[in-house]
């Protein structure tokens, strides 16, 4: 059997050809295809054309050991995907009673009968195999074309990637023998990419070199920079360790600025600090308005350590839930160093919380001054150690919104860890 | 002339084939096509590979008026694109004396010497127009193949958009007559995908044989739906009325489901009446964790409306922040209705808020009962108005919270329209 090497991506809707959408399932899928050491040769987006969709495929198949599909399964006429590879691969479609039957129950656990228009989901050409979505109508299907493997999945994230870790993967992995490529990611805020860049360079550029060699790219995005190391191989025990000396090396040059080695974000770090040490948050937020609670809320489980918060965008919001004296806004302003002490100190002591941060900044477009200008943000922490700094973002609204975010999540970390 | 209607986008470049990096440029292209009455087909990525970039651009040239291609014109033996394009033209490449001296003289500006590698960027098809490069050693180039247009620019976006608008576009233009493609978006909240199908396609369908055809797209994310129609000619006013009437009866046959038919964001909306009704909004939040206002205070200007808002992510806070009664969470829960109302008139009333929304529920994956199963999500609003509901929303954590912050900006609308 031929091994697997080479994939290509065809994501099928046009939506994905408007100006404002992008498709992101080819990255998760490209960085599943690394692990198991297949490559990404090409990767296309067709509308919703029958003709454009079969020309596409048909040209990925002279090429590709693997060919994915993304989208186009859903239950109406624009969904081409399933009637296009059919044509292009002289398969008949038939309709599997199976498929009816699982759609039928997703609808009635939801008290509703599934529309007719529905069974279109349930076409399957002849010879392929039904992969099963939890998460949708719409199933996924493998079909063996030769030596080559056509897959088909669902276009949401949270249908696709399920079925392909499930179903696609295993299958692939037992046909792409024991090459493979790994990776890890440091990531990093506090320092803009050109600071992180002048310390890593020098490190991570011989790593190209090893012996068995770790390649490295940096990726910016407003108030994160993360490093991402892989390497190849057949030995994946021996690939982890040049990789773990690799992010040994350059977390120590570093230094405290890498907030993760392992995956996990900054809220996560957060929430695993809290949780170690018994300490429940609470949070004061202004300009960046219950984002910074909104992320640490996103993390499962964080009611174990988040108490809740006060977003006080009004002064009279931060004079009457938060305790700061209308005093000290009158005299020093709202965005200012006193102020977020005061909000930190406020929450914290009236949620009744072990540790707390505070935020208050001028987001914009409006509302800067010569001193203060658009992107000024003070934050501050509370607890049994108590940071407080004022930063100057670049940016527009969303970007101040987000490095104001970040920002609060490092100093509730450092305050934590006692950097 | 033949006229241009149609394009597809080729970008080149290994990296754009990682898992962590996404062509951007071709939603620029998109977007500036469009403007020009040009429909996008299909886009793709190819790797630094002569062949796979061969074969993307002859299929290309068998659909498209327009092949545009970006990137892969460094200096490198990696940079394949002119070679590749020039022989699946059949077209000599020559060395252009002028290029040469730009780029030398661009070098020069920075005290260094052109390397000898450089010469490369100076290839040129015959027949071939080349467009400077203001920012960069590549200058783009534009070839007329038949009645065809093919398109060369360089990756970065800083070098591509000033040769697009400076050189690109005036030819385009020239040759698109007076054809354009206008396009309205429908927004539609609180009913699934084939629920506003049912209802939407009976009339969008036969739309598309209108004499002037409205073509119509549904997109579907979590909370959210929007029909996409578009329509073209040459006539501005006239596809305008077209596109009007479309609107005017979907939206009446949809009701108050289309929260917005001329691009705004559902909290954009909420802002809007807001302002326009001179009352000013708190938010308490259980599951969402401030992501309700965090969308909220998302919208420029949103301090003239926004007062604030508590996370009350544990019991204490909303006993003690929004003076829900310690009894009616021991009878009911903290995920029910009558604290949900509780929740937002404690709010309203402490924040001195004209109206209020409050969202408590169980976005798990921890913490479903099998009364109130994982997605079990109250929303109550306050003010001259009220409303309370019961949701039980579907999948995972985030998209629980993302449904529920979308119901709550939803209930919040249908309290000030009065719905």
């Amino acid at each position: 059997m031929r091994q697997l090497a080479t994939a290509e991506i065809i994501a099928v809707g046009s939506e994905l050809l408007t100006p404002h959408r992008t498709d992101t399932n080819s990255l998760y899928l490209t960085a599943q295809l690394n692990e198991l050491g297949i490559d990404v040769r090409t990767k296309c987006v067709v509308g919703d054309n029958l003709a454009d969709l079969v020309g596409m495929f048909k040209l990925a198949l002279t090429r590709a050991d693997v060919v994915l599909l993304t989208g186009g399964l859903g239950p109406t006429a624009d969904d081409v995907t399933r009637d296009g590879i059919a044509a292009a691969l002289n398969l008949h479609l038939h309709e599997s009673a199976e498929i009816v039957g699982a759609i039928q129950a997703r609808f009635a656990s939801r008290g509703l009968q599934m529309p007719d228009i529905n069974r279109r989901q349930a076409h399957v050409p002849e010879g392929a195999r039904v992969l099963p979505n939890a998460n949708g109508t719409a199933p996924g299907l493998w079909i063996d074309a030769g030596e080559q493997v056509v897959v088909l999945l669902p276009g949401p994230p949270r249908e696709l990637q399920p079925i392909f870790e499930t179903h696609v993967r295993p299958g692939l992995a037992s046909r792409t023998g024991s090459r493979q490529l790994r990776r890890r990611i440091l990531k990093i805020t506090g320092r803009p990419e050109s600071g992180v860049e002048q310390i890593a360079q020098p490190l991570y550029g011989p790593m190209a070199d090893w012996p068995v060699p770790v390649e490295t790219t940096i990726l910016a995005a407003p108030g994160q920079i993360e490093l991402h190391l892989s390497a190849r191989g057949d030995d994946a025990a021996k690939i982890d360790r040049v990789l773990d000396e690799a992010v040994t090396r350059l977390a120590s040059a570093l230094g405290d600025i890498v907030f993760s080695a392992d995956g996990r974000s900054l809220p996560e770090v957060v929430g695993q600090l809290l949780l170690e040490q018994g300490a429940r948050v609470a949070v004061a937020e202004s300009c960046t308005g219950g984002l910074v609670l909104g992320r640490l809320t996103d993390v499962p489980g964080s009611s174990s350590w988040v108490i809740g918060g006060v977003t006080a965008y009004s002064n009279d919001v931060k004079i009457h839930q938060l305790g700061v004296a209308a005093a000290m806004i009158a005299e020093f302003g709202a965005v200012s160093e006193p102020v977020a002490r005061a909000m930190a100190d406020g929450v914290r002591e009236r949620l009744a919380a072990d540790v707390s941060v505070s935020v208050t900044g001028i987001a914009g477009p409006a509302g800067g001054t010569v001193e203060k200008p658009v992107g000024t943000v003070v934050i501050a922490t509370s607890g049994p150690r108590s940071l407080l700094r004022t930063f100057r973002f670049p940016g527009d609204r969303a970007m101040v919104r987000t490095q104001a975010t970040q920002a609060a999540l490092d100093m509730l970390r450092r305050t934590l860890i006692g950097a």
